[in-house]
């Protein structure tokens, strides 16, 4: 077991001097990057299709999307009229800085304001693995129950926006917004929880309105 | 990389020599055994609630249930009447037949018909160990959307029963289920596919006549 937990190890190290080198990469670009993070089915590709042609220019938006088969969230997301590529891992239960760097090569950098790295649905692996990323995203859906935040910490301490997706569903599923609000605040504090709906639009505004300052806030005009 | 994968290859076959022994352990009790998958919030506790007070005699049923942290879905069980034994698992994404092994041991085997491993909420990790079980049961909920199958083949393809829950949101969410089986004829012709709802009843009598018939095929009269 101790063998297993250095070569862990060695491979974080490697992971996290990659994703500082893509972060550097992008900021030179002055692009915002967002590692968004959830479990399957809470509506990542589903918030990008609905929010980003929202941010301005659609073609300064980029996402890169991580998922174990298919091509089905990139061809979404190229018909809401970004940028997208899309990141096959096999079995791989995340994304590593590795497979970003590649995806980055891909891209024009110089032409995007914004790259959305829309991370494999799953609750926990991706939490440990830095991608080059300035702001973590989480979203938690009202059908997977106000209990997930104490029974994943791990990624929900770490996040720096939470998204509640799929409010409007909150009242038929019986979700309370309350009771996710007070577990969060026992393990984080900073994060903004905002509220939203890809169906009726509820919320999109406001997390619009933390992109752009967020950006704003990296590179003063 | 290829000192990771030879550490990941010994670890797998040590789960898979610790599993076979919990299958025996088992077997000798006359217990039918189940690991149950899913993503995250997809149902699992809620159906085993519902469901497992049906089988007839609920202390003669058993539930391990993985999770990270808290024993929240352990005490939903026990006040449903049936034993359950919690395993924490702190950032491990997927049960492994060590952590199994002591939960058998914290139980009177021979005084148990069935016993339902609830793996840590995940579509990924799970999928590669095997615990000791004799079946292998994955959930998909209607919330998930039905690109799921498509996008976690590992998960489906080893299934030997597909429980689509939450069937009364179907509609609202304009999920189809015929979509859902076209993918899955792709990869897995075997399972049996169940509609069911934990919260109108819908589809349980099914699953629990599954249940009994497979434990029958086991050890027959």
């Amino acid at each position: 077991m101790t063998q297993k937990i250095e070569v862990v190890t060695s491979v974080l190290k490697a992971n996290d001097a990659i994703a500082a080198e893509n972060r550097k990469r992008m900021e030179a670009a002055g692009i915002l990057a967002l590692n968004i993070t959830s479990a399957p089915g809470s509506g990542k590709t589903t918030l990008l299709e609905k929010s980003l042609p929202l941010l301005g220019d659609p073609e300064r938006c980029a996402v890169l999307v991580g998922d174990l088969q298919t091509t089905r969230d990139a061809e979404r997301l190229c018909n809401a009229g970004v940028r997208a590529v899309q990141i096959n891992t096999g079995r791989g239960c995340h994304l590593d800085a590795t497979q970003v760097t590649k995806g980055l090569d891909s891209l024009d950098l110089e032409s995007l304001d914004y790259v959305v790295i829309e991370n494999v649905g799953n609750m926990v692996c991706p939490a440990g693995f830095d991608l080059g990323e300035h702001k973590r995203v989480v979203l938690l859906s009202t059908p997977e129950g106000e209990d997930k935040v104490a029974k994943y910490p791990t990624l929900f301490q770490p996040a720096d926006v939470i998204l509640l997706t799929k409010v409007d569903l909150a009242e038929i599923l019986e979700f309370s917004p309350e009771t996710a609000k007070s577990d969060l605040k026992q393990i984080n504090t900073r994060a903004p929880f905002i509220e939203v709906s890809s169906k009726t639009g509820q919320g999109i505004d406001d997390w619009i309105d933390w992109l752009k300052a967020v950006r704003a806030g990296l590179y003063p005009a």
